[in-house]
């Protein structure tokens, strides 16, 4: 090991310790504060002016046969970045993190772990700077942008990290085997065992959650040795070159190749995913986007194993309530949050169509319907917090399909549009809510990426789990939220959540959401159902991107 | 938990904790004594007796929607079984476990890990009988059968549940997540985790090890919550028949469906693995078998984490030795053991052209493999133990490839047939070696399964390693023998080893072998390399088969 990937892990490896503690006993923690308060003011101020200076030029990466730039960032807040980045020479690359993996796996795990630890202290330093760039390019508000974009997503990296040690340190790197013969001389063996990397890496991003959906890939790849390539989306590369440089600028100091993490940027015309994916040398996949592409990737490149993170329908079942207001200000905050583009948003709200018990009496489905609807209304009514809350939609496609969807079901709340007080071409919308009946599952049943939900009255309680059964088993779900105040109900919700593999969020009313996870204690995701096949993070995220090569030969007993 | 499952718990909680700690230790231990002498000597002697009043009748197990019998095993050893096993209907079975799969999840991880330990336990005292089926249906001499086929095969699926239980027991059921909120009081939140199975699991056995390559898949997947089917080689039912019936009796003596654990018997005219493979309720496979068949499994059951271990070309690279002598003594054990029919038995045997240094001076390629030869002659020189160690061919069709192979290179050593003292139709035959030009790769880089093996001569060891790369990085290799004298040689061994991900013996001259691995120290297999994408056993190897279900909802401080 070099010293300096030494001295990287000695420096960080109370929070390595920490860390692994935490991800056992699911407790709260995180050494990255969410409060941007706890940051240096400075950095802070200066993050806006840091992101522009880096606007309307070159973004240099170290690119190994770089031969052209690709580019054409436009952020959803009305603006092209106009920022160009190397695109490597695949074939080139590949051949070169070939060479550069083994001194990386012969370091062994102390000096890779220290390297991933170096990187998260240091993103986490330029936490302000990355959620500029996080803004810029997904469309997320500032506060998501500087929480999601950068501590959430570093918790992420690190969760990673920690699961990566744990199943490394399990293996012993010498072991003594002695075999009694009875009254002979024992059987020794001396024997030692590799940490091998898989191969080559690919992180494929998304660009809605560019860092958060990324560094549980790149780290867990990274920790166990395999060189990886980060395929940013080409709508949102900025905040994925951010990390690839501070990433090469650690390998650099700790002797590395920073080859070993490497940007291959994009363009929606001349595509390069597919071509990566199916490159022999690629063993390893890690995927958040559409279901479609997902679903390519599983099936065709097998030569890889892959972790794809797809969509779903995102579920909530109300069955009754104490207080419908705080219920509804909760959901609304969830239906509004980055305008219902994160893949934990809630979309088929079931409600049975006779209506709920409250602790006020009786209420109509009508009544839920529209005590949602006021909900979203009153939380979005101050239009500079409504801006803040909602960003901006990323993609003009989120928005023709909320055109798109307004006639699929009776208006409950209708979208609109929304101005910014900076930025006066940002592409800003307010949820669509409509009523639908249970019979309508082609509607409800389907994604609808982006501010669309659907309130769905079913027959009765016992029916809204089976539709939610059927259609999550059909298509998939990251979130299962659930109301009741029947423990009974609350037991059967327990067990669809476990039929359908869904995480269960029962009766969130305050200030804790169905579609936030907390890194170290809420597993995003499980794995078990269409939406996902892999869970951020767990043991498989990590176990499968080694392998161990041991030998043998005859010892003399220690 | 049922009252007994706890007490299968309790019983067997010692070695549960033993087996943990073997795993990390990668020390020498078993439970299960492999001498036949620590096995009660009533068992011993009454095994063939046993074994024979199970012959030419059906044997029952129980089989959901069973609509007719299949069966017509024949013994290697020239006899046929005339057994007969139901066979359920797929569809039935498949509607039955996951019905069954909700009482087995809800039991918990001590209840199905009690479970598991108990069948093995019972399994253990049935190894002379086990060895019997195993010995009449693989064609093992009855040395091996008893060691392969019941102490070994026990200690990898004893294994399979310590990785298991070690990855569950990581789970916490519950925690309490306390956010502070600085002034105000903090965010609590109560969780409750969930181990959830992934569903049908499908072990797909072959003739060959059917105990030893099945009990792995079959307890990693029972313990982790998952019902299995188990697919038996039409030519080796009934040792995983007896093993079927014994979970079975288990599982009922707990308070589980014993359907949860089902044998699905097929025959060569009406197989049934593809269907069962491509069913969507499977999701789990184990397959140990063909290439052909596993990549096809791989590229196309894409709803189910595949684990196959299929075949490689095993290798052994001589640069120079101390004591020839020992040397081909060793590798004649491994040559002949089994008639080389194990996924283990070395291959290509890459020598110098212009030959190696020994202790005793220089020798020529020529001596090296006629030393070979006649230490394959020397240890087969008495029949009797001739015929136990090579026990007999499992397949008519390894018996044409010994005779298809004969002119592919020059003959060093030709295989003949043995005289079986007791069975005369055994189908008994020695190795056939053959010396072939480093130039010959179509040759040699084909796996030749079978008692067939190449001495290949090489420009010099550094040409033999290359060779020996390019195979197994194109075909696989599950073992790799390498004998030096010079530790710089060794060097490279083991970073060939790692480059190929296969697991290196060095200089092995004693009572160790290239082709015997050791459960709980030596990985079989690494999953790095074409001839198999999983390792028995290790945390890949059961972290998949599960997923973590968690449900959360508001609480109190504790």
């Amino acid at each position: 090991m070099t010293q300096s990937a030494q001295q990287m892990f000695d420096l960080h490896r109370d929070i390595l310790d920490q860390a692994v503690g935490a991800i056992s006993s699911r407790n709260f923690w995180t050494p990255y504060p969410e409060s941007m308060r706890k940051y240096p003011e400075d950095a802070v101020k200066a993050a806006p002016s840091r992101f522009e200076s880096l606007l309307n030029q070159p973004f240099t990466l170290n690119s190994v046969g770089s031969t052209h730039h690709v580019g054409g960032e436009v952020s959803p807040y009305g603006f092209e970045l106009g920022i160009t980045y190397n695109q490597p020479s695949p074939d080139e690359l590949i051949v070169a993190m070939q060479v550069a993996m083994r001194d990386w796996r012969d370091a062994g795990a102390q000096a890779r772990v220290g390297v991933c630890l170096e990187v998260l202290s240091r993103l986490n330093a330029m936490s302000p700077e990355i959620a500029q760039a996080v803004m810029h390019t997904s469309g997320q508000g500032p506060l998501m942008a500087f929480q999601a974009g950068g501590p959430h997503a570093q918790d992420r990296g690190l969760e990673a990290v920690a699961y990566a040690w744990q199943a490394m340190a399990q293996i012993p790197a010498t072991a003594q085997w002695v075999k009694p013969q009875g009254k002979h001389d024992p059987i020794v063996m001396d024997k030692r065992f590799h940490i091998v990397p898989r191969g080559i890496s690919l992180v494929v991003a998304c660009s809605t959650f560019p860092t958060w959906n990324t560094y549980p890939g790149l780290f867990a790849s990274l920790a166990t040795g395999n060189p990886v390539i980060l395929k940013p989306h080409p709508g949102a590369i900025l905040p994925v070159a951010m990390t690839a440089r501070v990433v090469q600028q650690v390998l650099e100091e700790a002797g590395f190749d920073p080859c070993l993490v490497s940007l291959v940027p994009d363009t929606v015309d001349a595509p390069l995913t597919k071509t990566l994916a199916l490159d022999p040398a690629v063993k390893l996949i890690d995927f958040t986007g559409s279901n479609t592409f997902g679903d390519w990737l599983i099936d065709n490149a097998t030569q890889a194993q892959v972790f794809a993170e797809k969509a779903g329908v995102n579920t909530v079942i109300i069955d009754s309530v104490d207080n419908l207001k705080a219920v509804t200000a909760n959901l609304a905050f969830s239906l509004s949050l980055y305008s219902g583009q994160m893949c934990t948003t809630p979309q088929a709200i079931y409600v049975p169509k006779n209506g709920i018990e409250t602790a006020d009496g009786h209420l109509s489905f009508d009544d839920v319907a529209a005590a949602l609807a006021k909900a979203v209304q009153a939380f979005l009514s101050d239009n500079d917090r409504a801006c803040t809350v909602l960003g901006a939609l990323q993609s003009v496609d989120t928005q023709a399909r909320i055109d798109a969807c307004r006639g699929l079901g009776e208006i409950v709340l209708d979208s609109e549009s929304r101005k910014h007080a900076q930025y006066s071409d940002a592409r800003i919308h307010t949820p669509l809510i409509l009523k639908v009946d249970a019979a309508q599952k082609a509607t409800y049943g389907e994604e609808r990426f982006g501010p669309i939900s659907f309130v769905i009255a079913t027959e009765n309680t016992a029916h809204s789990i089976e539709l939610a059964r059927d259609v999550i088993r059909e298509k998939g779900a990251i979130t299962l939220g659930g109301y009741t105040t029947d423990e009974a109900v609350a037991e059967q919700f327990e067990e669809l959540a476990m039929e359908v593999a869904t995480p269960l969020s029962l009766n969130l009313d305050g200030g804790i959401f169905v579609n936030q996870s907390a890194a170290f204690s809420d597993f995003h995701a499980t794995g078990g159902n269409p939406a996902a096949n892999a869970s951020l993070c767990n043991q498989a995220f990590v176990a499968s991107r080694f392998v161990v090569v041991q030998s043998r030969r005859h010892g003399q007993p220690n």
